[in-house]
This record gives C-alpha cells, sequence and structure tokens, in this order.
C-alpha cells in the first residue's frame, strides 16, 4: 500500500489509540516498533514520541526530535555518530520536500504534552530545519525542529507570504519564493536526474541532489497556468531565480534567449510552445520577436 | 529626508485626507502629482490609486495596477511601448525586495472600495508579481499584482510558512525558502556587487542583479544566530541552498570544504569564525575534523 502523508480521513487530531496495535490498523502510524516511519526515498509520514533523548523538546506547536542510530541496545547510550540515513534522511526529506508528518504522543513521552494513557495523534507538523549536534557523549546526533502545521482559514488560499516590516527606516521584510513540490513537481526532477534544463548542473546536498520545478506560465492569478507536465520545468534555484524574474526565456525551437545554448530536453518531456510564447510576452522584456 | 517604508506612526489604515496636500504632509504619499512615489535604487513606498488604465482591477486585497509611461499627455492613448524603469522599476524591486507599498484609493479611482470624497490610506500591500502585457492598444505596458498585508497574529512571529496538503497519496505542499532582506542583507549585497562569495557570478534579472543573503548559523530558533554582517554571507540561489542544506561549508581559514576553492572576501567584511565553525558542526558532517 502506498505511504499516505497527511491527514488520514477520518481521524482527526486529537484521536486517542489505546496501544500502537491500534495506531497501525487504522493507518496513523503503521510500524508497530520503529518510531518513525518513512522511507529514504519518499520521506516520513508519521513519528510516534515515546520516551527519547534526554535533551529532546516538545513545546507543543515546536519539537526539538533527535534521530536515531548509534546507541547500544544493551546500555542505551550513545557509542557512535548518528548518520543521515535511514529514518533520520527521511525526516530530512520532508524538510527539503516541504511533506507534513503526522506527529502522536504517547503515554511514555516526557512532556507535558502526553496523553496518560495510550496514544494519541495530534496533528500535522512540518520538519522546519535539522542539523548535527555533539551531545554529551561526545558522538554526534542529528536533531529536527518540528512545527505545528495550523490549518489556513481559506483551504484554497495558496498561502500568501506575510513579511513583516517596521515603522521606521529600517525595514526588515522576508521574500518567500514558495518552491511546490507536487507529485509532478517531484516526477519531472526525477524525469532529469535533478539536473537543471538550462545548465545541466545540479545541486548537492547533505541528502543528496536538489533541483526546482518552474512553472512557464505561472500558477498563480492572474496568470492562471495549468500544474500540468508542458508547463514544467526543471531547474537549478538559480535558473530558477532568473527565468520567474525575466532574466532568460526559451523560443519555440527551445534555443535560450537572454543566455546561450538551448534548454536540454528529455525525449518523452513534451514543453507547451504556448506557455513559452505566455512567458516571453509577458516576463521576457529583451527578446527579438515575440 | 530618507523615504520610509511600511507603516507611518500615528496614521492607521482607514485614515482620511481632504487632498493630496494632506497625503503628502503627514508622510503618507509624499509627492503632489504623481501616482507612485519611489526611486529606481530603493522602490516603491507609497502609491496613488486615481483613475488609471482601464485594465486595471480593483479586488479590495488583491489590485491588479498598470505601470506608467508611453500614454500620450494630448489624447490620453498608449503610444509606445512602457519600459521597466522610473516608477516601474520602483515596484519591480519592491517585489524582489519584499518591501511593502502603502496603497492610498482617490475618490476618482474607478472602484467599489473608492471613498466618495478625498483620499483614504488603505493598509500595506506587497508586490506579488510583476509582468509584461500588449494592450488593445499594441503596446506593451507593466502591470504589477499587489496583494494585502495581513497583520500576525503574534507580531514578533517570524512568519511561518503554510504547506497545503491532501488527505490521499496525493500530496501538494509548499516549501518556502525565506529569503530575508533586511538592511543588512542589502548592504552586504551590495558590497559584493550581487556576486556570490563561492562562484562569483551574479544572477541577472530585469531590473538587475539578484543575490541572497546568508545567516551562516541561522536567525532562528534553536540557532539563535545573531543578524550581524559577521554572520552574513553573499550567495547565489544555488550556494545558498548548498550551504543551508550542508553541501558544503568553510573552514577556519576561508578555504571551502566539500567544493573547490576559497571563499571570495571583500577585505572590510570580517566573517565570524565563531559562526563557521557552528556551521561545520551542525550542517556539515562530510568534514574531515571539526
Amino acid at each position: 500500500m502506498d505511504r499516505i502523508f497527511g491527514e488520514i480521513t477520518g481521524i482527526p487530531e486529537g484521536s486517542e489509540f489505546e496501544n500502537r496495535f491500534y495506531l497501525s490498523q487504522y493507518g496513523i502510524h503503521r510500524p508497530l516498533q520503529a518510531g518513525i516511519s518513512g522511507s529514504q526515498t519518499e520521506g516520513a509520514d508519521s513519528i510516534v514520541l515515546s520516551g527519547g533523548y534526554e535533551d529532546d523538546e516538545d513545546n507543543g506547536d515546536e519539537i526539538i526530535y533527535t534521530g536515531h542510530g548509534g546507541r547500544s541496545q544493551v546500555t542505551g547510550l550513545q557509542v557512535s555518530d548518528q548518520t543521515l540515513s535511514r529514518q533520520n534522511l527521511a525526516l530530512a526529506l520532508n524538510c527539503q520536500r516541504g511533506l507534513p508528518v503526522r506527529v502522536i504522543r504517547g503515554y511514555n513521552h516526557n512532556s507535558p504534552y502526553s496523553p496518560s494513557v495510550g496514544y494519541r495523534y495530534d496533528g500535522l507538523y512540518r520538519v522546519d530545519s535539522y542539523w548535527r549536534e555533539k551531545g554529551l557523549s561526545g558522538f554526534f546526533v542529528w536533531r529536527f525542529r518540528l512545527i505545528k502545521i495550523k490549518p489556513l482559514s481559506d483551504a484554497n488560499q495558496v498561502s500568501e507570504e506575510q513579511p513583516t516590516y517596521g515603522q521606521t527606516q529600517r525595514v526588515d521584510t522576508s521574500v518567500s519564493r514558495i518552491v511546490r513540490d507536487s507529485q509532478l513537481s517531484r516526477f519531472i526532477k526525477e524525469l532529469y536526474g535533478y539536473h537543471c534544463q538550462v545548465c545541466q548542473h545540479t545541486i548537492e546536498t547533505n541528502i543528496g541532489p536538489y533541483a526546482e520545478a518552474a512553472h512557464i506560465r505561472p500558477l498563480g492569478r492572474p496568470h492562471d497556468g495549468p500544474d500540468v507536465l508542458t508547463n514544467l520545468l526543471c531547474l537549478c534555484p538559480n535558473h530558477h531565480v532568473m527565468f520567474d524574474f525575466g532574466g532568460f526565456s526559451i523560443a519555440d525551437d527551445l534555443s535560450l534567449l537572454g543566455v546561450k545554448g538551448k534548454l536540454y530536453n528529455h525525449k518523452s518531456h513534451v514543453v507547451g510552445i504556448e506557455y513559452l510564447q505566455y512567458h516571453r510576452q509577458h516576463f521576457f522584456s529583451r527578446e527579438v520577436g515575440v
């Protein structure tokens, strides 16, 4: 059965379960023993907080969670470095891909938020960041910061970035470049092996390659471009920024305008000419002919 | 007097003004005639909606606004293409830098949201996007989509991206890479001429060069890095992603770890060794020695 990310239909936040067996049966957390459900390719769909590391934190909407590995089964002490692999890699993938993880708190989880008995599904969290720390043992552990996902008031609203701003000349604002990671985006990135169609480079991170899927005709209003493969490109962040802000564009024959070369195109990926035209017309102001 | 972005102290949203003179006196919109207040280097701090182009839209929290230029003063018709310069460039800068713009609606603005007399300050908007369109005249105009900035419930909260998610296997989520554009960030990018300290490239867009300022020790919890120049780097988006996700790091002597070469360092920019150490320890897991 395919892994399900996000809510399980019919099981709302706050649902209580007597034991791990029921958590598994209802699909909330399928492994019967492991604390993290996930894989190194898909990410982590759920985690159970039940005991854990000493310096884990549970602040309700924010959880600092320590990864797995390197502990002696006999003494419970850390005896080697944790690695960014297996379940740890799964959680790190959630971070890069923006995937939610279902969080379940168990009675044996040391926190004011724990249920007194059994297990409780406490909703969806996102993995805000991950990093490595040297514990008191002298060995490295991987740590993850999880943040509760609050539902949007308008369920259909694309979440808009809320800049912060000052009342004086000093302005601190945030520009958010929203990188959508839908199934189509994942597909196109895998099709191109995370290589940019413009420069053929791939970005290497500590958990593997990274690329961004760009809609040629933007999704948002008022452009209302469709979320289809023919309207997608696989780009590195640099060329994604350049493309969105009209630094280059693409001709109907896939030659590049504004930069040298030609778009690399996988034989099974058809690029929609109507979307290229839209982009040239609306974003690229240095073109020679439309 | 320096340009003020954001709220003007003491002038809340909804404040009404009899005429353009008072708008100017109170600092809400300083020019007496021009519709946009701004500059090609700083961005636009305010705009007045008062008449405009036929296909402008005003949907309250969303405004589609047409730029300036190319109109005959005699006939009012479009007689040449608009260019991405002057006030149009100013608004485009707001988009790239995440700067808010004060929006004032005038009695002569054709919209259900207009005041019946005078002018009303209707709060802060951000410039979500900008693009070019061919009008009925056959000439190009630049268009801007403005979105109302809603105040955060917790004023101190760094805005967290809210992913959207589905209830089935198909998950559509957004990963937001928040690019902070504080004054310090602007300063460091200008210091390096928008060139990446790792690869020396700059990203060219339709309004000039683009780069990102990266905090070496992250600002957010729990890393709590400071927002100071010694904790900042000027990077291209590719190297920013790589850096944040541990694809490379930097040794105390500024040689690069994980990629070839050495960090380019401007003589007046001191890079904090303690922050480099923090990054190596917490994010770069391929290092040889800390």
